[in-house]
């Protein structure tokens, strides 16, 4: 299949990427500042050019999205805007925009994440967001078809731990490897509507 | 318990007055265009003044919120933008300003609905905002305890079957007395972090 790969130069987008080509699959790389198209996802409004740009595809992929980590205490209403569109609103235009783009059967893989089921202090702007998301998918699903949409929710990456581990205390970790296969399970599968939780 | 009543002219908004003012609690009523006080839930930037003119209590309840409907193939960025601000962000303003404002062991309870887990067609910008305030619910409860925060999640009102009822068909409706009872839950009892779904 040739799929568009958002977020392609993150350690989640390279491991979907390496994985996706080692199945045979052609990628079309989105990144900020790399990759073979430029788009920067917390600006949903250049999403129609990315799409003009990649021309038809087969899947949409997503694995970039960030919010921003406060305390309750300090975090402002700005945070809360900023992780609306630099995850939520960017990856809905994905599916949005996306629907004249994708195979009548293609399909669509956002990202979530455990902070929509597992809070930690600090993380309320991305739980909101993962909830959003989660909600939007199973919404979205029943109107795309015969289209598809769903999610996937990791937590924190084994590889990641070293960065990330002391916001997480006792919660296992999954390896990058087990977050790649519910991408291929996403894109190669038949499911719609799912939130696929990688724990 | 002094409570502060958001969006007390509504259908439940005025189930909830009613339920809460019998049980013996003193409401503050808060609406767009009648109440006590008046505040537009679309304009999260008129929460502090909201706060200022309540003074201190004891709870938050809310109400209100509105989400645009449209199926996927129609709906605009700005809708999702709407629902955000007119259900997520302002309730979320809610909790954030208001924790300062209520009582130490005060709580607050907000508002999501059905749509979050069972998706009907035009309802994406429904769900993704009832997804984001579940998740924020969880969130924001492991930051500002020992004050609490929960929501209720009430499917098709049997009350507003008529105006409502094709959009859910099959759908066991919920009279709103079960509905009210939540809010009881919520603001007498001792749970925090907790989505109650009346189904």
């Amino acid at each position: 299949m040739k799929i568009l790969l958002i977020g392609a130069t993150g350690k989640l987008g390279a491991a979907v990427h390496q994985t996706l080509a080692a199945r045979g699959h052609q990628l079309i790389t989105v990144g900020r500042t790399s990759g073979d198209l430029r788009h920067d996802i917390a600006d949903p409004a250049g999403t129609a050019a990315l799409y003009a740009a990649a021309g038809p595809v087969d899947a949409v992929v997503s694995a970039a999205g960030d919010t921003p980590f406060k305390p309750v205490a300090e975090i402002a209403p700005a945070d809360y805007e900023a992780a609306f569109r630099g995850k939520v609103l960017s990856q809905i235009e994905l599916v949005r925009q996306g629907v004249g783009h994708v195979a009548e059967r293609g399909s669509f893989t956002l990202i979530s994440g455990v902070l929509a089921d597992e809070p930690i202090p600090t993380g309320s702007a991305a739980s909101m967001a993962n909830g959003a998301i989660e909600a939007f998918v199973r919404a979205a699903a029943i109107e795309i078809a015969p289209q598809r949409v769903n999610a996937v929710s990791p937590t924190v990456f084994t590889e990641s731990l070293d960065d990330y581990g002391s916001y997480f205390p006792g919660m296992p970790s999954v390896d990058l490897a087990r977050v790649t296969e519910a991408y291929v399970r996403s894109v190669e599968g038949a499911q719609t509507g799912q939130v696929y939780a990688v724990r």
